[in-house]
């Protein structure tokens, strides 16, 4: 029998993240992330970090690092929030901003996240289904809500809307904060950062794990009006004053200093999505149209999680999410050139064996 | 007017940290750092680190690193559990195991973060008052309670009990999770890590900060019986699946595998502690006996807030907290040698001036 002291501990569901396999030589297309390394600034910022500050609490401020991504933005150090990662940024998000009585609302098929921060934090929710083309339609969240979040472009879907689409959705969204997450933008998706100086309530998402390589390194930051960064920020000293580590800091602001190599490796990410893409319609797939480093694939005569499954034998892993409306498709993360080139062969592979 | 989106905003007291001031040649004991650097092993490990590596996610489980603790600690790696410092890995055992309607009890002179974290995920609580002598009576303890969380040694009190005091706690309390806070025990305090096989229900918190100087790489863990660590890892995973970066996770390991830096330093801390001591009775001052890298100190003739500010003018920084009971102490963290000093120095003149 279990003791007594059991019962008050909480109980989740936990999030499954993409499978990481420990085997060397495998092609991982499963989590999104960035095929190229973080600029060599990075290297440099690391290979000249002085360790000996160590001793010290970092910057909770995070003044320096905040300031070079206002700078990226042309934006005020005061609209900018870091954070560790993006899932803790909106965590804290849905914390700080979400505590009304009124479910908040976020499409049915989005990151996996959503639902469980609302279980572990008591926040009620509901969500919008996706229309029939996958794309999430403006007019579903129009009712009175206790907050709004959108990915744009979305995950798993991979497709984006653009600023007529956000400028309704805070038409119809005035009296709650309206979270945009921006994980993918980067790749060729609509960034409504402009937007936050003309709606205060209009809080953006973003990570350096997807377009900045940096996901072993577990950077994140919001962009909002200077009232909710300071709620943010209030909500973040009463928790753990000290989420980034100094290291992390030197490093993100090396990183986003460098323009070029991610005006660079983010044009190469999108130039081989596009290759691909091509390439599996041709193979008789289903692809979405694109804005982020994946696609999200279907093929009329085959079973997704079979195909999911020969890929894996093979040792490139794809992923694959057994729900009900996206069971029939796959998300493939883009890889190198090279990467992508096995890939296609062992698709083609699969397709012919059957 | 206030919009009406601006009334959900989760309202916080912030935790105010020790100052930390920009100027660069103040004397720094205000925030419990250490004066030394990290072991020469987490420079090697920096500078060697493969930056390349960190476009992928880090180690979800942290297994490598989580094997380094429990190495050091005879234990096994089910055993234990990282994360983000240890304000991090605390705030989550609130979130994990205080879920009971009945309060959880902590003493009444403190880590100032419990009742924050208290107010901010709603969990109901209720202060013991510390005896006169500033220490924690574990009768107090006796009663029903939600849970109960003692850091030991306490600070800013600096004092520790040892194992009969835990033994005792326990006993009482089979019926909720007993945290013990062992942020400043490598300092001399009695650690009650072997009890963790005995009392299935006790979670040791630790952290990086302070004996082994890393309190700019955001390092804390937990140790624990593989039910309660396991609790930990769901919570963990359902709100953010990779809170330790891959550069930390290397630093760290150092850090730990690294016996006689650690061994040494802390030996350093603790000399010069008991030297500052004795030069402080014979100055006047009341100092309790610490187990910690800081003292806690007052003197019968002087306002020990008009003392902080002197030193404060003579760029040495100490900490006063202006609360009640504590009001007519202050807290001064162990630096080197040089500096205790110099902060030695200062407090004679301000003496003699007057």
């Amino acid at each position: 029998m279990d003791n007594l002291w059991t019962e008050n501990i909480r109980k989740v569901e936990p999030y499954v993240p993409g499978e990481q396999s420990k085997e060397k030589d495998i092609i991982k297309l499963n989590a999104n992330e960035n095929p190229y390394p973080p600029s060599p600034k990075v290297f440099e910022a690391v290979k000249n970090f002085d360790c000996a500050g160590l001793k010290l609490y970092p910057d909770a401020d995070a003044g320096k690092f905040k300031e070079a991504i206002a700078r990226f933005y042309h934006i005020k150090k005061e609209n900018v929030f870091v954070g560790n990662g993006s899932d803790d940024v909106l965590a804290l998000s849905f914390q700080t901003f979400f505590n009304s009585e009124k479910p908040i609302v976020f499409p049915d098929i989005t990151y996996s996240f959503y639902p469980v921060w609302c279980e572990l934090f008591k926040i009620p929710y509901k969500t919008c289904p996706l229309g029939g083309d996958f794309r999430i339609n403006a007019d579903d969240y129009k009712e009175e809500n206790g907050g709004v979040v959108i990915p744009n472009p979305n995950a798993p879907t991979s497709l984006g809307e653009g600023k007529g689409f956000i400028e309704k959705l805070m038409e119809y969204n005035k009296d709650c904060v309206v979270i945009i997450d921006e994980a993918y933008v980067d790749f060729g998706g609509y960034s409504s950062v402009e937007l936050t100086e003309k709606y205060e309530n209009l809080l953006i998402t973003c990570t350096f794990s997807k377009s900045r390589s940096l996901a072993g390194m577990r950077i994140g930051y919001a962009i909002g009006s200077e009232k909710l960064i300071a709620s943010l920020e209030a909500v973040k000293n009463s928790y753990n004053s000290y989420t980034v580590n100094s290291i992390a800091m030197a490093a993100g602001t090396a990183a986003i200093n460098d323009k070029e190599y991610f005006n660079k490796t983010v044009s190469k990410v999108i130039k081989t999505r596009e290759r691909v893409k091509k390439e599996l319609r041709k193979l008789g797939f289903e692809v979405l149209d694109s804005q982020t480093n994946f696609l999200m694939a279907t093929h009329r005569e085959k079973d997704m999680k079979e195909y999911f499954e020969y890929l894996k034998t093979q040792k490139v892993f794809i992923r694959y999410f057994n729900k009900p409306r996206i069971n029939s498709y796959v998300r493939i993360t883009i890889g190198t050139d090279k990467e992508m080139d096995i890939f296609l062969e062992k698709t083609k592979e699969y397709l012919g064996r059957f």
